[in-house]
């Protein structure tokens, strides 16, 4: 598959937010011809299928900004400096639901955006779960939503539940839950 | 869920690339808290699952860039101005495949990014292919690569296919298709 690949020539900081950092960088393409990539830098994120001591599955609803929509989701977080992923699913499993895991599985990797973002995802099964408390953000608005897988997999299905990383969570967390 | 809404108050465009349009919106939290948030706008994506007359997927390898990676993936592409999902659905399976499809069929919508971009993307199954010829754009790269849906599932599950909307899309045509 080496024919496919673009070679970096150049890169540019164009913006450097809060929280986006995008680059421009000259790429060479196969046939030698020179094209630009805009592209975001992201720490990467933990993605956490948090198993109830009931079974339930703790989803949360939270607000996203960029489509302006409340999404039902599953509990997830970027890395911060220096953390590994496990670090992250921990720490944010604590921060978002109040529980922590003492069997914490990693399921999976995925790409949410290759298209313009490096992002990586870390799929976590977190089970054994002990009540701690939420740290919550200050300024992060969440609401727990605990479901049955069951009801869980129909709202996937239903088209219900349309973020990425909660429909493919949830849709391997029920083949190793079920199997 | 009206509780967890954040309130636009303004929005200023901070980047425009060739690709990327990157903004920056002051925003009132429902705490009445004031913050940012900074997103990308994109205008959306079909992303198509073609059953080739044998009953193969035709999937493809394709270079990303961001990633480093080629990746292999559903065939999809972003919407031109003024364009309909289905039109884009047409366009860029015959654009990036050689094939036009007499039967799409619309199966979900998903969001892959919803942190920090408001994309969203529409999967269509397309069956009763007709091979046409490939309108490839001169600067991409694709290599085709046909599979049976046997053997995509397994890649999906080993983690060989780590792209969000091809695991999404394979998982919901094998439910369809295997119905």
């Amino acid at each position: 598959m080496s024919d496919l690949i673009e070679k970096r020539q150049s890169s540019t900081k164009i913006y450097s937010g809060r929280l986006l950092h995008v680059f421009k960088d000259d790429v060479e393409l196969p046939n030698g011809h020179v094209t630009t990539r805009e592209y975001i830098k992201h720490p990467g994120a933990a993605v956490m299928i948090p198993v109830l001591p009931d079974g339930d599955i703790m989803l949360i609803k939270q607000f996203r900004y960029p489509i302006g929509m409340t999404h039902i989701e599953l509990p997830a977080g970027k890395l911060d400096p220096g953390e590994s992923h496990l670090e992250t699913a921990k720490r944010e499993l604590e921060e978002e639901i109040g529980y922590k895991s003492n069997k914490l599985t990693e399921l999976t990797e995925i790409h949410p955006c290759t298209g313009y973002s490096d992002e990586k995802m870390w799929i976590y099964l977190a089970e054994d779960l002990e009540k701690t408390q939420s740290n919550m953000d200050h300024d992060e608005f969440i609401e727990l939503f605990p479901v049955s897988l069951e009801k869980a997999i129909t709202m996937v299905w239903s088209g219900e539940i349309s973020d990425v990383k909660t429909i493919i969570g949830l849709l391997w967390g029920n083949r190793i839950l079920s199997s």
